[in-house]
């Protein structure tokens, strides 16, 4: 179909001689990769729905009625509707991989959304063509169907320092040379989601700048297999092969890298910032407004997933009646629908930026940092709930084993269950909360999309105090 | 206005010789009396802003396009936008109040409500008659612009124990003779708010009741002057007289009542639940799906004084920019917030049942549950930033006083801003968190509405565990 | 008997013609005025308690073996048992009072100890004599068996700004003439607790302080009744008569007072610090090494009544049993004991410095940090159990009126309890937790004996991380 | 040396035949295991202790004065010294591990205190010789040094239901044979600690028991090796041969097995509880009162590195003198140290039993219950401060690679620290929080031990309210 691609399509296109290492070394292939092609195979979900003629009026529009549909991730929101729409076109993605992890389209969208409003503000101040660049390239993206990833958190170095104020000079990255029809960019960015399995790398500032560190002032978007661009993708987040140990990470998991352009050229028209030192900070804070909300769109199937292996658990375990038991239970209720709630409510209170949708950031920053400072807390419930088992169960060897299994089925049953169903729940309890990938996740919950602090502080920020002061002040009395 | 009371006219009505107790003594008219006409003259805002050309729009309404205006808080709520009206009416007339205390209809109307919807469902069972009387108490109740207080709770003795079991038969409120144009109770049911202050008392089940109950299980509507209906008002919530001290409680607070029917004749067609005992539970609930709803819509202003005090004193104090005040004031916005958006969003997710819209029971019992469990903590963070001084500060007097006035001026200024209005911040610190009003008001976020564990099961119960154990058990591949 | 006072004694010490100002006004006797005068005969308490044989041993001391017994308040600690016995002694003095406040030598005392270790330091410095002086003005005090006051807390006025940079010179106290016999000092000091009722006035320093401050570095003591000191007493804390409705305060409260220094002189031989601002910072430290120990000594008393008023209530309302209620029961205990235990823990781990036992600071902060950031719940719980009829039930004149006092013993009796004696303990936790004197309390763990973050610091400096850095570098393999 | 085993003698004494399984495969060699042989290694320490002249003091000990020594676990506490000597033992064991592991001697003497309490108790009343036996095992196990494992929690099937009302009669261990010399038992028990490596298995009821379970309540020992005692070892807990990964868990961690009695016999002489029913319950919870000791005494290295280990990373980063950090490391800092004073304050409060002391099992409930409960919320302040990196960051061999070698010294050095050490920081705390062996923690400290309801429950039963309800009375005037 004009605009979408198949998810050979996309398999295809990572095999681009893109430069990815992984345990030290080079991939050549990405997608037959052991373990970034679980990946790959996990994010042509992305393009299988687009397909599927059931989901293909959420995912996907047809922004002219001329019979050309793409995929709905790049419809810029306009209003509540589009951004409760864009809400659902998320959850869906994420539960219909049955899994609880992200697919690759929504973070470059935020960005590209983020980039249409700042560079309007940019061009208005210096007179610059940003917008039309970025106009451009979105609809290249678009009309391509691109997978792009994001990458914005600088290595940073000593943390307490700015740019220009490290030891090392790149600790974030920069603009080393100007060149007729582009510049060269050196320095590295941590923690990329999905680089190694994207078509393009969008980058933009991590923080606000001051004047003097001008040169890190800087946002573009290139290919993935640009000349002098390497990632080292982590391994982290599990690698079981076992898919009764790990039902969730054993086939499907994210990956991020450390993404590290050695001195790369980006030609102008794929420029967005460079050196309106004044405009990072903005660039930054309005990804992050688009980025949280997709945030906590795609918690959901999580949060449904922790309260029902809950409900499972609690029934197995035979403890469903139990006082605390119900206690806890409503505990993780009202962690999740408060999430999702909170969501429904940011996208109904969107503010219009130059006809730019911008889910309300109080709401959505608001809810982000409640999941996040709640989400360790909240799997103790479930471990609670699930028993020690879960750490001091058989391998899935006993299980078949001829001189072990008749113990564990005569042993580990529960209530009315079989200890095959019991141990798949138990396992996913493990899988989600106590393993490699469950700790992968604890660290995302508390340092995705950014950081509890960070998310605090941008309550803060988001808040107008004045009409409470003035509401405080006049019942005080005080003129 | 047709349809619409003026202050005078309800004021005047609760001169009808009821049988009002306060501090052991006979009041004659409450609208005069010390505590209670403060009560009285607050509760004028509602008839009040009816009259105000700014809000009439939004607190009245024309149901036949007739010219009749009545008052809003008897419309039906057919959909989310008639429950997002209520929520700003119920917020407007909070705040207008300069309080943060509940005004009169909302109640009454919450509980027509409830009794809109169960007394069809007993029709439809039994072939009751109840849904037309109490549409037609409904109109009464509109028609003549009635305060309506609701009394619930009984006062239940030995709390573990049901309606007939008790030691006492009396320690819920009960039938205790049939008569050939209606019956007679007996009983008393525990603080009723604003009772001596209302026209009519509606009287609902607290609980569900079983077959053994069903002389317990009757809900019916009487005049606030009805012959054997006693009121003892409550005297808690402070009796400062110093706006200086007590800025919200010196001349405005709640009050509850015991109210005791002393074997109360109640004619059969205000007689809305009469032994139907298996709907008892069912009316309970459904008054507290409406009800919660106004409970979290009016804590609203509240919450934003909590937040615009906070702010206030940071300033006052020269600690606006300490970390741990900035942390404290984002969790406190961050409370606010939840709580707010949450309530938009119950709105929202409405769910009709015969034309009536049901806020959705799941958030706005989430929303109260977490309102209720995180309040006390909340104000931790209030007298936290405001200091010491909140209970250790000089008397209105000493403001005053000659020999101590200079010293106050000169000693207890704080940043940019005179010892006077200082203390005025301060001052309302006290009276909203650590008085006799600011106990009231602790007391009642914990038990108004519903008590925490009430909204932690109603959680619990409005959940349906279903899709999340099917999500669970399909990832967990547990067939 | 030698070195100790009778209550009588100590009345009429307090009618020196100090200058108190309560509510504007000159107030002529403390001892005989309306408020002041309970906090005063609830201090008699202190020298009751020497003079009973059953609690000589406890509360007294015979330094010298020559039958000459003084309080034991005054004995420098020289070991844990010392502490371990000051801690039993401050707890029973609370206790007996049926009480939860504070006696009155505790504070002088802990400020003794600390002038003690710091004048030593400052001598050796600086070659000064003020070690003598201190020692001497400790005999003075325990030979005359005196009350002493402790005036710390600065009025601060812009709370970010040091004492030299504030708009109004005198928002901290400081030296504004050298005389050849002593000084002259200006200032007000704030919440001051139990000065009017006092005979001496300890001021020391609130902070550490630089040397553009050296004006503001300084210690001494006055009689309560010197010349330019006048104390505003501050009414709060409750004002209630009636010993039904508030079991507490209607006859026992504290109080603090705004302690302004209009030019008093102070005579050589009672300074202790003058100028020296390098051990400004030391002596306030070292004060509240003391003082924070004595704070969670005297919480106690107060942690056992929550708890035990928590299992009353629940007994009386029926239930005891249910799952919920024990487990607020286990959470309250919790608390209680944990301050409880590391109380004495801290005594066991005390640190000897020049012969003088400091409680281990680190535990009794922590100890301070959790008791005061965990109040605010821990009262909540307590409401939740107690129930609404805590602010909604009937005055006392109700329960006794003709007209009301047989349906209030009807309705309001609970499991096994007539309603008298019900209400009783419901009126005592309206008293402790959500009434004048419960807000007071609750400001008051927050702000004294330090504050929150003030007690979070102490923490974090008294720790010393380097044995577990070393221990986290030897696992990692970091050399 | 007489009474102490060289860590040869203990290895080999595991060569003796026992039914171990893993991965469904019989374990031919446990000490030579590629998973239970790091097991079996790093418990030799114990032994290896007891022979360094450094330690000899604290963990031997000299029962008759005769130069014959024995391991000190054995020696049976009569004071607070004992108990804080055996806290000291146990924290050292541990912590010269450099691991936060428990030993193995630990829990096997915790249990023969238990049987040394009980057996008395249960001899006076049946006139049983139990105590007798108990006390011949207790010297038979010290002085042949052995390794105790405690088998004690049932795999309990429906856990709402008791032992003789499960669906399968086996789902609680339990007598099938009464022999002339013994009994005949069958069962399992699940997670049981180091059984595989132990040389004994004592085995007690997990519960009180009513009559009809009578054949349930059951206590006695065995050698690993006895016919028909099968052993199932967990895999959980980490398989990784990376010490750079993992510092700790490569090399390091516990198991626990699934440990079946397929129709064991017991010999006579080492039954020690037959179907004296009525005191299965006395049995479990005298345990307990030792085994929350050991727990909340090993802890404490495990707490100095989560501080230790944030105090490295907040340097690392660069953010050490953050406010967030600061509050972070603060409360950090309480945890331990409130862990740790109630530990020492539990042992000083002990209660001395027929001269057994057991540590103040209020103290240490509440302890082990704040341990547990605020363990997950810990975690994620460790997390918060060690950054993202700990789940995206590379791999050792990308460390190594030379290719990528370079790219992760230039960008992932910290604050004046090199990207080798900062990254051994950084993979300890995932080791610790973020990995198979961090989950197998998370689920350890809400379930070994006791669960935290279990503890929640024992302080509620530990706690005599009488004397502070008595205080309650007595202040609200109740007679």
């Amino acid at each position: 179909m004009a605009g979408l691609r198949s998810k050979k399509e996309y398999l295809s296109s990572l095999r681009d001689n893109r430069e990815v290492y992984f345990k030290g070394r080079r991939v050549s292939d990405v997608t037959k990769h052991e373990y970034l092609g679980k990946v790959a195979r996990h994010l042509c979900l992305e393009f299988d729905i687009a397909e599927n003629p059931n989901y293909r009026d959420l995912v996907t529009f047809e922004p002219k009625r001329d019979g050309k549909r793409y995929s709905r991730y790049f419809k810029i929101p306009e209003n509540s509707n589009d951004l409760l729409a864009r809400n659902k076109m998320i959850d869906l993605g994420t539960r219909l991989g049955k899994t609880v992890v992200l697919l690759i389209k929504e973070i470059g969208t935020d960005c590209l959304f983020a980039l249409n409003i700042v560079s309007r503000m940019i061009d208005k101040k210096y007179g610059t063509a940003y917008h039309k660049r970025v106009n451009e390239y979105h609809d290249y993206c678009m009309k391509n169907d691109l997978a792009m990833s994001v990458a914005q958190t600088d290595v940073k170095g000593n943390r307490s320092l700015g740019p220009s104020d490290q030891e090392h000079p790149d600790y974030y990255l920069r603009i080393v040379e100007d060149k007729k029809d582009g510049i060269v960019v050196r320095g590295a960015k941590a923690h990329t989601t999905y680089a190694p399995l994207a078509n393009e790398i969008l980058v933009i500032p991590t923080r606000a700048m001051s004047e003097k560190d001008k040169d890190y002032a800087v946002a573009f978007a290139v290919p993935a297999n640009s000349k002098g661009l390497k990632m080292i993708a982590s391994p982290f987040g599990g690698d079981s092969e076992s898919s009764f140990h790990n039902p969730i990470s054993a086939s499907r998991h994210m990956t991020e890298s450390l993404t590290i352009f050695d001195d790369v050229f980006i030609p102008r028209e794929r420029v967005f910032l460079q050196r309106e030192w004044d405009f990072a900070g903005q660039l930054a804070l309005r990804f992050v407004d688009f980025h949280r909300f997709t945030a906590i769109s795609y918690k959901a199937p999580l949060l449904d997933l922790l309260v029902g292996t809950a409900f499972l658990m609690a029934d197995y375990n035979g403890i469903g009646d139990a006082s605390h038991v119900r206690d806890k239970l409503a505990k993780l209720i009202s962690y999740a629908e408060t999430v999702k709630a909170m969501t429904a409510a940011s996208a109904h209170s969107c503010r219009i930026v130059d006809g730019v949708a911008i889910p309300d950031p109080l709401i959505s920053n608001t809810a982000k940092y409640y999941f996040a400072s709640n989400y360790h807390q909240s799997l103790s419930y479930l471990q609670d709930i699930a028993g020690g088992l879960v750490v001091t169960g058989p391998h899935e060897l006993d299980v078949r084993g001829p001189a072990t299994k008749k113990y564990i089925e005569r042993y580990l049953g529960g209530k009315g269950v079989s200890a095959m169903n019991r141990l798949k729940a138990i396992n996913l309890v493990r899988d989600l909360t106590a393993s490699d990938f469950g700790g992968y996740y604890q660290l995302l919950q508390i340092h995705a999309e950014g950081s509890i602090e960070a998310e605090k502080l941008a309550v803060y920020r988001a808040y107008n105090p004045k009409p409470s002061i003035d509401y405080a002040k006049s019942i005080a009395g005080i003129p």
